[in-house]
């Protein structure tokens, strides 16, 4: 759906519509400068050969160093896989650690590629609805609550935090609970991190590497969201040493190796942060224009956003047919937002998801259209 | 175990030894020169976000473009799906053409990512065992005795034309011929033509396109191979009008889209052919050495070499332990060879691929120390 809503809001534009792009789900930013400059500087230097099928030694070692810098953990670069994209980490983690046939639980509303990851693996995902009173979520509760409803055990639980789309992220407490009921099963815990660093909190977003040095999860991440490198196709899980050749074996085959180029630029990505921290600094802003707008323009019940560069807003007070709801918003006023069937088959229709990864003018515009449509 | 031997053969290097690499299945040159400009140009002047899942419209016309000049095959760019490698395309392929528990038969020896790529779309993969007589290539009486042994119908065969390892093609008749046992049961044809354009004949290298259109066929091609592009990891699939949606969820599920500066760059790969047909003539001369000097060093059996960069050749009069026999002969020479054993499991303990992709002067030396070795 995202991608019908992203055509759609194309096509508007291409036909000489304006487009305020508030469905996007990646930054509106090129990669920092210094990545570009690496980039020009191996072009010119490496033959941009297949590189190991877990990654360049020192784009391991600077990934392993990040966590280190970021949160005091500690792990072995060996343990560092770097994937082609987040995409690429996900289905070689699935293959890794479950057998087909496997139950695994997620949240809804979530990504939705995850399902469709799960299933390309032979899994089975099993959707846990959250709501506001758990920040979007999963919790012990919950879980205790899927397994009492039978069906069999689950053998894994996807976490994202800050999620897409909610915005909602876990405390170390809440990680470390879901961790400690994760452990008591022998359940994997797949912690998806990929919009870790773009926060607005004061307590930063727990990585399940600090449970048991992640001897229990698999940790995904990329380069795509705050490093600001989408089409660069690169982002990396930290495995249990006890995965990592499987994981190698099962690369090897179904990538031969990460895009070498992205590899040598993203090596110094890690020295990027001022400019990095320009972008969180932009996507506050927005946020806090939205949060202090939309709620004048008809948006009143909002999830947290914490993180990430979205707003997940209750529609259900205007529209039974987010799908429906967004097309007309499309069409009337150029406002492009995702509908929330997309991440929550069942109640998606009465959610929509608001991004705001765009230009703070953009923002404001979108704010004022809103509000206009509704009076 | 291709990348155990290249293992052992840097470990050896790293330790000072030196290494002819006879085992590597890559080009040794760069990209050409004028895709590294088109690559320098769109570092500087593009944001370098997600492109549609399917590719770059520009990129999907010049592979179009590419049929007709080179085949004379006039096909839809609508219908080709760019992909992260052709380990992309396959995995897309398999998983938009098959369902579960489809048996899809493939030679032996071949490429021994299919099997693995097949499996983890939940594929079964029937080994058809090839040899010299049908220049080991699938034939129609092949097929239909593997039909007769029983086991159930197959959905899916896997042709390689040029072959890796064995280097042998499907001249057209032969194509033709197995697209009609394929139609004639609805079995998918899947051509692996990545090899395409490093050939040695007269008459070119077949595509599956050629057949009633490529209505029954998935064609599947790379950029890493004729193009000298590996670590760029671009590929392509065209697949008939009525996969391609399929083929697009899938691929915006599992890739997002494929590495977009590659893109760019690859979009004027199609105008260096001279700079490539370079690259190829070298092959010929490497490959006329080979075929030269490699009798008189032990190694009289050798597979015709059509096309690609590999010589395979059957060492049953010198070894049952292709394993054993290349790790002696790189302790005690240098020269790093590839078991058999990874293309053929059971029959591959009496073959070894020697790759012609390096330079003119290594195939000479390591003729000279195979000579030596066996005297």
């Amino acid at each position: 759906m995202v991608m019908e809503v992203l055509r759609a809001a194309n096509a508007r534009q291409a036909a000489g519509g304006d487009v305020l792009h508030l469905e996007i789900g990646q930054p509106s930013t090129p990669a920092p400068k210094g990545v570009i400059a690496a980039a020009a500087h191996a072009l010119a230097a490496d033959r941009l050969a297949y590189t190991d099928a877990l990654g360049l030694p020192a784009l391991r070692e600077g990934i392993a160093r990040w966590y280190q810098d970021r949160h005091g953990v500690v792990i072995s670069p060996h343990r560092v896989v770097v994937t082609t994209g987040s995409s690429g980490a996900f289905l070689l983690a699935f293959l890794a650690a479950f057998d087909p046939g496997d139950r695994v639980a997620l949240a809804a509303p979530g990504y939705p590629a995850y399902r469709n990851i799960l299933k390309t693996a032979g899994l089975v995902p099993i959707e846990l609805p959250t709501g506001p009173e758990t920040r979007f979520q999963p919790t012990p509760a919950l879980l205790d609550g899927l397994l009492a409803r039978g069906g069999g055990p689950i053998r894994g639980l996807i976490v994202a935090s800050p999620s897409n789309p909610t915005g909602t992220m876990l405390d170390p407490a809440a990680m470390a609970a879901l961790g400690d009921w994760c452990r008591r099963d022998g359940v994997w815990l797949i912690s998806d991190e990929i919009y870790h660093g773009i926060e607005y909190g004061t307590v930063p977003a727990a990585t399940a590497l600090a449970i048991d040095g992640g001897e229990g999860a698999i940790t995904v991440n990329s380069f795509s969201k705050y490093f600001s490198m989408t089409g660069w196709r690169l982002g990396w899980a930290v495995v249990p040493e006890r995965l990592v050749r499987s994981v190698e074996c099962l690369a090897q085959n179904l990538y031969i190796s990460p895009p070498t180029l992205s590899q040598h630029a993203a090596a110094v990505a890690f020295d990027c942060v001022e400019e990095l921290e320009g972008h969180v600094a932009r996507y506050r802003r927005n946020r806090d224009i939205l949060l202090d707008l939309l709620p004048s323009a008809g948006f009143g019940k909002l999830a947290p956003a914490d993180g990430a560069f979205f707003i997940y807003a209750d529609i259900s007070d205007r529209t039974d047919d987010s799908q429906a709801f967004c097309t007309r918003l499309l069409n009337e006023t150029g406002v492009a937002l995702t509908p929330g069937v997309d991440f929550d088959p069942l109640r998606g229709h009465h959610t929509v998801r608001i991004s705001f990864a765009g230009a703070e003018a953009e923002m404001v515009e979108a704010a004022r259209r809103l509000k206009a449509w509704r009076a």
